[in-house]
Parts: structure tokens; C-alpha cells; sequence
């Protein structure tokens, strides 16, 4: 009836408890490394980060809902220096696989740092959140194929391979990759299957990534990224990057990606006057879910699922 | 620049972390007393509770964003018991005041019970997190008008006033007012400042009400409803009911609303086999910290406010 067709109210009722586990154990450990909790807004001005923004109807106005806490992240950040926010986001994209919804909840992180702190403050939140499943939601993991075992012993740092050696590694294995492509999610997938605990992706070509990402300074073709992944063939469940901070390097990106910077006045004022390191990152609540309780469709980690193809509830 | 314009920084910051502080209290209180958090969707198919939606183009369909956990809560108090919510919410209402925004974040609690169980949650909840402020806030609330002995001296069980009792004492006081007509900010004001803390106005007319409220069974004109308001003439932060769970009469109050029962279609399913006493209530999280800071314009209660008529960073 709810959470996807073939989906009993107990593993249902799981899922929700495990949901509920999951955020405390997350709010715990931010709150106990100094990270303030923010809001951000959900209605949203201007496109051009991502694609597939949803359109509301805004009086006689147009607004969008929020794919993140970009660029308002900063703000907080440069006020209050590590932040959180958990709240919804949205994507419109017509895609009807096992792990997209057109609405989800995420948990962003945000602080005035270098990527690698920002990698470190990623492994160590998962890895707690999955130490604290491990011996919280016990009762409500059995019923899933999921052992705690599996989650007591995820381990930092998590191993880590850049874009490059994905690429190698992936080409040795015999698909037909080049380097510039994106991972898409049979790609991912392969790389997925290849460990037991969540690892990371850094380095992505400049290419294929959105336009307030750093680039790397020792080479300027790669951006300062990093993809969270579960293993076990389920892939992305997270992304971060260190920002863009310099005035003159965002407004030339912003003219390549035929963004308006008029669009964008207050945060380009703003950053005038603020330069300092920042990176962030995002982590999906639904898909951190789908792979801890192994489940095999996004829709199942959620009790009401938005699909961008089904009547919903 | 952000938060109203007039609001210096030093303030924005403080704002941001009584929030904070707020939420975590809220929590606190809400874990510690076996509510199970929740999350329900924000994009929704359906209109009707309210007034004022905002329209979401959802691919080739339409759909609305969210006012509130109805009718959703009932599926996940039907499976838990005791739930929360803390998320946003969004009503397209053409108001300029110094108390509405069109986008808003939520407390929400539902619950198998009566009212007056409901009333009570409420009452302790409140006043757990006017305490907690009173002792965690000390230095923030220094920014503001706010003693912190304003908090501390909020005292349970909260007055309470009928709707009767409170259009009899308007036209003591020499107002133009008759039985059945809403309490208008003007009124709202006047009451709330024959008040020095929160206090409750219950059993609204049915005529003013939404139609999943359920009726008083000793006088069916009045609804099993309650709003809480704030002291010193900032009025409403909160409202609840305790909610119609017999088919029969939804069916029929639909009818007398125009709403057609088969865009509900899976919750009159889902309504068929659950009919336990059901409360709920909603508590608006910038209108508690704008009373709690004592805030002129409730955009000065969050960073980046969304208001009818001006345009939003």
C-alpha cells in the first residue's frame, strides 16, 4: 500500500524506525563536533546548478524548490563556520530506476575547510551513524538481509580512489570507458560490487561537474569532488566539493554555464567580501537507507515515495 | 542584508542558534517521551485542508507543496502510536504582516488520544523548551529584549480559554464582535496581550474550521479544536484537534467542503480500517522564535525569509 507495492507494514514500520535512529545518530555526532543545525530556504529563486528543477507557481512570480543548501551553505558557514542542515530536497528528472525519487531528505554538512577535513568529517559521521545502527536498531535490522556485523565494522578512513584510477580500473575490467565520461550507474555499479563498506570517488574532470566546484591547483582539469558510495552494487549515496571562493573564478564559471550572475546578486555581493575555504557535502537519506537495509528499491525507504512516473499518494 | 532588512548580523547569528537550541530541546523532550520522528512528503496531490497552496508542475500532472502532516499523520500514528515532524511547510497566501511567511518550518505531534491528552503534550512540550532556552540561551537571548525569567516563569498546566469565553470577554472589552465569526489578528492581538505566557484558545466553531476536526460530541457546533497562543500581542504560534477517524462522517464533511473523496481515495481506504481517537497539533517554529525574542517582523526569525510581495535572495 505505502513505501512500494509488494511492501509489508512491518518492514515498513522498520524502515521508519531505522529512519529515526539513523537522524539521531547523526545530530549526535554533529552536534557533539560543534556543528550548528541551519535551515535554509526551499523555495528558490534561481536554476542553474543542477538540472531538473521543479517550477511552483509563485503569485505572479516562478520559484524553484532547492536541490541544496548551495549557495546559501556559505552564508551560514561564514557566520557560524560548521553547519548541518536535514531537510528535503527535489529533482525533476524523468528517470524511473531503483534508486531516484523526485523528492528526498538529505543531510548536508558545511564547514570552512580544505576537501580533505571535509572527507575525513564524512567518514567519520557514516561510519557513526553505522557503529550507532549496529547496536541501536538491532531488532528492526533483522528484518532486512542486513547483518550488524556488517555495519559495526565499517572502518575509517574508508578507501578511497580517485576518478582516474576508477577509470583504469573499470577500463582492466573490460568496459568500454574513457576518461571525461561520467560514472553512470552501470559503471558505478561494477565499482560498487568491488567492496564491502562505503568508499569514495575524488577528482572528477571539471567537465562533468557543477560549476561552483573547486579546481584542483595542481591540476586544473579536475575539480576538488569526492562521491560518497555504498558498496554492494548500490552506489552513490552522497557527493561533496570544496567551493569556489574567489569572485572573478565563480563569475567566469557562471559565464561559461550561461548563468546570470543578476540572478545571483546577493551571494555575489556577499562573497565579495568573503573568501575564505569551504567545502560541503550532501548525503542522501533515502539511498543511506536503501543500502543499509538492503533494499532493493529506493521507493521502499520511504513510507509516501515521490516517482517521477507513478500516482502517488 | 539577510533576515529583514534592518537586522545586523549579530542578531541573524543569534536567531540562528536559539534555533538550534530550540530544535534540540524540542527533541529532546519528544525522544525522551517515546515519540518516533517522521518524515511525510512534501509535494502533495491533493487540495483542500487550507486555503492557499502553492502549485508544483510535477512533469505533466500538477501538484501542491505541503501545509502540514495531514492526512498523513494518521498512517503513521495508525502504525506508531506517537510521532513528530519537523519540516517545512508553505501557504500561498497573499498577506503582508509582520507574522507570515510563505514558507515555514513545523513541529508537529499526533498521537492515539483524546484532546486533552494532546493539550497537555503540548503545554509540557513548550514549556520544556521555554526552560531549556532560559538555561542554554542565556547569551543569546542577551541580543534581544527577552529575560531570560520571561522562560523560566512559563508554568504548566497553560490558561486556558473557550472560544465562547474569549468572544465574551472581546465584547467586554468593547469590541464589535459576534459568535461564529474568526479570531482576526486585531482580536488575536487583544487577548494575547491580556497574557504574560502561552495559553490555549479551545473549541472553535465548526463553521471556521477544516473539515477533518472533529465535532464536540456534547455541543456539535463546536469542534474538538485548540490554538495556542503567544503573550504580549503576538497571538497564534500553534493549532491542533483531535480528528474525525469515523468514515462516514469525513465522507460527509468532504461533501459539505467539495472535496472529492477519490483524489483521497487511498487514505478513505486506509481511513476504513483504523478509527481510534487521533490528535495532533502543529507548532509554527518561526512565530515561536519570533515571541521568544521578541521580533518585530517574523522575517527577522529565520536567515532567509520567503514573504508574499518582495523578492527573496
Amino acid at each position: 500500500m505505502f513505501g512500494g507495492q509488494n511492501f509489508q507494514n512491518e518492514k515498513a514500520i522498520a524502515v521508519i524506525k531505522i529512519r529515526a535512529k539513523l537522524l539521531h545518530a547523526a545530530r549526535r555526532w554533529l552536534d557533539e563536533n560543534g556543528y550548528v543545525e541551519v535551515h535554509g530556504p526551499t523555495l528558490v529563486p534561481a536554476v542553474g546548478y543542477w538540472l531538473g528543477h521543479f517550477e511552483v507557481k509563485y503569485f505572479d512570480k516562478k520559484a524553484y524548490l532547492v536541490q541544496g543548501l548551495q549557495p546559501y551553505a556559505n552564508v551560514f558557514v561564514a557566520w557560524l563556520g560548521k553547519i548541518y542542515t536535514i531537510a528535503p530536497a527535489f529533482r525533476a528528472e524523468r528517470v524511473r530506476t531503483q534508486r531516484h525519487l523526485t523528492e528526498f531528505w538529505r543531510i548536508e554538512v558545511a564547514q570552512q575547510c580544505e576537501l580533505d577535513v571535509m572527507i575525513e568529517v564524512q567518514e567519520k559521521l557514516v561510519a557513526h551513524i553505522c557503529h550507532s545502527l549496529s547496536k541501536e536498531a538491532v531488532e528492526m535490522l533483522e528484518c532486512f538481509d542486513r547483518s550488524v556485523m556488517d555495519l559495526e565494522g565499517v572502518q575509517t578512513p574508508f578507501p578511497k580512489l580517485t576518478y582516474d584510477e576508477a577509470i583504469d580500473l573499470l577500463q582492466r575490467d573490460g568496459f568500454n570507458v574513457s576518461w571525461g565520461q561520467t560514472l553512470d550507474w552501470e559503471l558505478e555499479k561494477h565499482l560498487s560490487h568491488r567492496f564491502s563498506q562505503p568508499f569514495f570517488i575524488t577528482k572528477f574532470p571539471i567537465s562533468i561537474e557543477t560549476f561552483f566546484h573547486k579546481s584542483d591547483p595542481e591540476k586544473p582539469e579536475l575539480t576538488l569532488s569526492v562521491d560518497l558510495l555504498a558498496p554492494e552494487g548500490y552506489g552513490e549515496i552522497g557527493s561533496g566539493a570544496q567551493r569556489i571562493t574567489e569572485k572573478k573564478v565563480l563569475l567566469q564559471k557562471m559565464a561559461e554555464e550561461k548563468i546570470n550572475p543578476a540572478d545571483q546578486q546577493w551571494y555575489m555581493s556577499f562573497m565579495q567580501r568573503r573568501a575564505f575555504p569551504h567545502s560541503g557535502f550532501m548525503i542522501g537519506l533515502e539511498r543511506l537507507i536503501q543500502w543499509i537495509c538492503k533494499l532493493k528499491h529506493i521507493e521502499e525507504a520511504v513510507v509516501f515515495p515521490r516517482l517521477s512516473d507513478s500516482v502517488y499518494s
